[in-house]
C-alpha cells in the first residue's frame, strides 16, 4: 500500500516538504500520498500576512505575527535555496534584505513552479491527533473551516510544520491592567504609523523588540524604550531610543523600572517572545521547548524520539531558514521512504545529547550560527539537497552581526553574495530608513526616495524626525 | 453505576448548572459525579475579564469580551437570580446599572455558598470531544494547561457552556489592510481613554457599538462614528456622535461609505459581532447559529436533539441572562436525573419548530423581550427553579428600552424595583457619565462624584468635553 503523509501546515516549512517530495517524484520515485491541511486560505505561513490580530475570519489564531513594512532582519543569501536561487526568480540581481512581499513572493514562485498546491487543503484545521501504536497509523480530525464539517484522516507519518513564532508568551505585570494606552503583543503589531510622537515602551530583548523598535523609530516616534530582563542588547541606538531594566509595575501610564526610574508612556508593546504550542496534539507527542537551536527529544532536530513516525520541521530557532527548512524536510523525506534507516533509540539519544551538550557550552552569537551550520551540513551530507557553501554562509551571518553593530539602522542597505550564483545582489534604490512604500512593484520598479524625512515628518505630522539617511 | 456528568466552561451558565445541582443534593437527591473543564483561572466567564487580547497567558483565545470601566447595560432587576438575590449577597439596596466587578462579585458569592468549586477543574480546557453511539457514552480529551498533560475523561452526559460571545466575527474591509490606526474588533476593546481627542469609526449597529461608543464619548472621544449595514440604531445621540451607512473601503486613513461620504479617523472598533465557535465538538454535535433568540436543533433551547445527552445552556440571544441560564441548567439536570421524561424526536422537532415559527414572526424589540420571557416561562414551570414574576420582568425589559430612547447616556442611573425581594434600587452616589472609578470599593463605599467633566477634560487632556450631569 502507497505510504500515507500527512502535512499539518504550508508554512515555508510544510512547503520545503511539498517540494522535497516532489523532488524525489521528478527523479522518477514512486512518492507517498500526501496531504497538506493549511488553516489559511492560502500558503506562506507567517509570510501570509494579514492586518487581523488574535482571531482570523474563522474564529482561529491569527498565524502571522508580521507587519506592514516588514523588511527581511538577515542577509537574503542565508536563506537562499539550493534548488531555486533568486537568480532564477527573479531573473535579475536585488537587494540583500528584501521586504516581507518579495520574500514571499520567491518562496511561492519555487513551489508553484513545482506544481505542489493539489497536495495542500486549505482554510482546513486540524482539530486532533490520535496514534494507534498497534497498526502505526495516526489518525488526524481536521475541521473544513468553511464547511464546518469535521473530517477523519488515516496517515502513516505526520508532519508537524506549524511554526512556533505564532503563539505569543504574554507575561503579567503588576498594574498593566490599568494602563489606558494601548498594550498588545509583537504578535499583534500591524505597523508602527500611529506611534509617530509617541513615547513607546518594548518590554523585551531580543529581534522583535529590536525590529519594532527601530521600526517605531524610522515612524516617528518620540521615544522608544526596550526593557531588558538580563542583558541590554546594546546597539549604537539612534537618539531616540535607549534601553532599561525590567519593568516592576505600571501605575496608571507609568511604568516603574527596577533602577528605581519612573517613565510615563503612550503604550506598550510585549516583546516577549512565542510558545511551543501544539494544541492538536496529545501531551506524549507534543514537544515542550524554549525557543532554541537544539530542541531535545528530536532526532537530528526532527523526528519524535518515541515515535518515529512522527517529524517537526523548523523546530528550533533559527540562524538558517528557508533552507534549514528544505535540509529538514529532506531528510525527513528520506527517512520516511526509506532511503535513510534510523539508528536505534539508544544511538539516537546519544546523538541527541551531544548535540545538546554542544548547545549548553556556547557562548557567543557567533558560536551559534556555527552550531547551526554543522547541524546543516550533517542533515544535507545525509540526502541529495544541493549541497552549498556553508562556511561562507556562516562567516555571513558573523558579518551581518557585525553590521548591526556598526549601524542598527543601516545594515539592511548592505550588499553580499550569493553562495548558489556568486551573484552580488544590487544596491537597493532606496535606504532602508528612507523607504515609506514597500510593495513588490516599488520595490522592483520603483526610483530612489532619497526622501527628506525632516520635510517627511512635517508632511505627515511625525513629531520627530528619525537619522537622515 | 452513578451518572457522570461533564460541563465545559465555569462562565455563568457552567456555575448555573453546579448551583442546579447542588440544589437537588441539598434538598437530599443523590447527584452525578461532575466535572467542569474551566480554561481560566477563575470561573465566572466573561466577567472575569482581563487585559489580555487575543491569546491569553497560555495561548488560548480569550474568553472575555468586557473592557474597564464596563456597567451593566441592562437593569440587574431583570438578571437577579431567583434564588438568590441582590440583598442576600449585599446586605443592601445597590444601583440598577451596577459595573461589571459588583455584578461578577454577586454571581460568585451565590457559587461560593454552595460549596460548588470542588466540581472545577481550572486551567483545564476542553480539547476534543468524541461519542460513542454504542456505550452512549462521551470521551472529552483534555489538556491541563499547567502541566501542558492530555488527559481523557468519560461522561454520559455533556454540557456545553462555553458562551457564544467570546469568537469575534471579524468581516473583510478592501483597504483595512492599509489603515495606519489602530484597527481592532470589540472583543479586544479594553478600555476607551486613549481614545480621548480621537476621531474613532465603529462598524456595527448592535450593543457593542452603543456601549464603546457611549464610552468613548465619555472618555472625551473627538468624534464617534457608528456605521450600520441595515438600519442605524437612531438614538438620541450626544452631539459627537452620528450614524452613517456602511464602509465600502478604506484609503489610508479614511473610510469611503456607502452614501459617498469620506470621512478620516484615527481609529475603528470593529463592532461585528460573534460566532457560535466550539472546536472541541465534531461537526455532528455543533450548533451553527446566527445570534438569534431561538436557535434550531435544541429542544426547549437545551437540549440536542439527535443526541439527546448532549446539553448546551446560554446559546440564545440574550435578554435574560442569569436567571435563564439558572431555567436551562435546572431543567438540563431534571431531564438528566430523570425528573423530565423527554418526548420523542418527533415531537420534540415539533415543540422546535413552533417556537421557530414564533421567532420568525417577532416584529419589535418588545415582541422579543415577551418571547423570551414566555420561553422562561415553560422552562422554570417544569422543574423546582423558584418562580417569579415574569411579566413583570418583561416589562421591565419594555421600560428599559424606552429609557436607552430618552436618554442613552442617562438611562444607567435609572433605578427599578426587584420582583425577587420587592426591594427598590439606590440612586447610585454618581451619575454614569461622571463615574470614572468603578471598583467596587467606590462603588459600595464612595461619595458622590459630581465631577465637573469640563474642568475634567483639561486636566486629563480630554479633547472634548462629554455631556454634564
Amino acid at each position: 500500500m502507497t505510504l500515507r503523509v500527512g502535512i499539518i501546515g504550508a508554512g515555508p516549512s510544510g512547503m520545503a516538504q511539498l517540494r522535497a517530495f516532489e523532488s524525489a517524484r521528478a527523479q522518477g520515485a514512486e512518492i507517498p500520498e500526501i496531504i497538506c491541511f493549511e488553516k489559511q486560505a492560502e500558503w506562506g505561513g507567517q509570510w501570509n500576512h494579514s492586518w487581523r490580530m488574535g482571531l482570523d475570519g474563522s474564529g482561529e489564531p491569527v498565524h502571522s505575527s508580521m507587519y506592514r513594512h516588514l523588511w527581511s532582519n538577515g542577509p537574503k543569501e542565508c536563506l537562499e535555496f539550493a534548488d531555486y536561487s533568486f537568480d532564477e526568480h527573479f531573473g535579475r540581481p536585488i537587494s540583500s534584505y528584501p521586504p516581507r512581499e518579495v520574500l514571499f513572493d520567491y518562496i511561492k514562485g519555487r513551489v508553484e513552479k513545482s506544481d505542489v498546491r493539489k497536495y495542500v487543503r486549505f482554510n482546513t484545521t486540524a482539530r486532533w491527533v490520535d496514534y494507534n501504536e498497534g497498526t502505526e497509523e495516526f489518525t488526524v480530525v481536521v475541521e473544513d473551516l468553511t464547511s464546518g464539517e469535521t473530517e477523519t484522516h488515516v496517515f502513516d507519518k505526520l508532519v508537524v510544520s506549524v511554526g512556533h513564532f505564532s503563539v505569543p508568551n504574554v507575561p503579567e505585570f503588576e498594574g498593566i491592567n490599568s494602563f489606558p494606552g494601548e498594550v498588545m503583543h509583537a504578535h499583534d503589531f500591524r505597523g508602527a504609523e500611529r506611534f509617530a510622537g509617541k513615547n513607546l515602551l518594548l518590554i523585551g530583548s531580543s529581534y522583535s523588540a529590536e525590529d519594532i523598535g527601530m521600526q517605531a523609530h524610522k515612524m516617528g516616534a518620540a521615544s522608544v524604550t526596550m526593557s531588558y530582563r538580563s542583558a541590554p542588547m546594546g546597539f549604537d541606538w539612534p537618539g531616540t531610543t535607549r534601553e532599561r531594566p525590567l519593568v516592576n509595575r505600571f501605575e496608571g501610564s507609568t511604568a516603574h523600572f527596577a533602577d528605581g526610574t519612573i517613565v510615563e508612556f503612550d503604550a506598550v508593546i510585549l516583546c516577549t517572545g512565542y510558545l511551543h504550542k501544539y494544541p492538536f496534539l496529545p501531551s506524549n507527542m507534543s514537544l515542550k521547548s524554549k525557543n532554541v537551536l537544539y530542541p531535545g527529544n528530536l532526532y537530528k532536530g526532527v523526528i519524535w524520539q518515541q515515535n518515529t513516525n512522527l517529524f517537526y520541521l523548523g523546530a528550533q530557532d533559527q540562524y538558517y531558514t528557508f533552507n534549514m527548512f528544505d535540509a529538514q524536510a529532506w531528510f525527513a523525506r528520506d527517512v520516511m521512504m526509506g532511503g535513510i534507516v534510523l539508528p536505534p533509540l539508544a544511538q539516537r539519544n546519544a546523538d541527541i545529547d551531544a548535540w545538546l551538550n554542544r548547545q549548553a557550552a556556547l557562548e557567543s552569537h557567533n558560536a551559534e550560527a556555527d552550531f547551526q551550520t554543522d547541524y546543516l551540513r550533517e542533515l544535507i551530507s545525509a540526502t541529495d539537497y544541493p549541497e552549498f557553501d556553508l562556511d561562507t554562509v556562516s562567516e555571513l551571518f558573523k558579518e551581518w552581526m557585525r553590521d548591526k553593530d556598526a549601524d542598527i539602522l543601516g545594515y539592511r542597505d548592505n550588499v553580499h553574495r550569493s553562495v548558489m550564483t556568486g551573484t552580488m545582489a544590487s544596491r537597493h534604490h532606496t535606504r532602508w530608513i528612507n523607504a515609506m512604500d514597500d510593495s513588490m512593484e516599488r520595490y522592483l520598479n520603483g526610483d530612489s526616495q532619497n526622501v527628506d524625512t525632516n520635510a517627511m515628518a512635517t508632511l505627515s505630522g511625525f513629531g520627530q524626525s528619525p537619522l537622515i539617511a
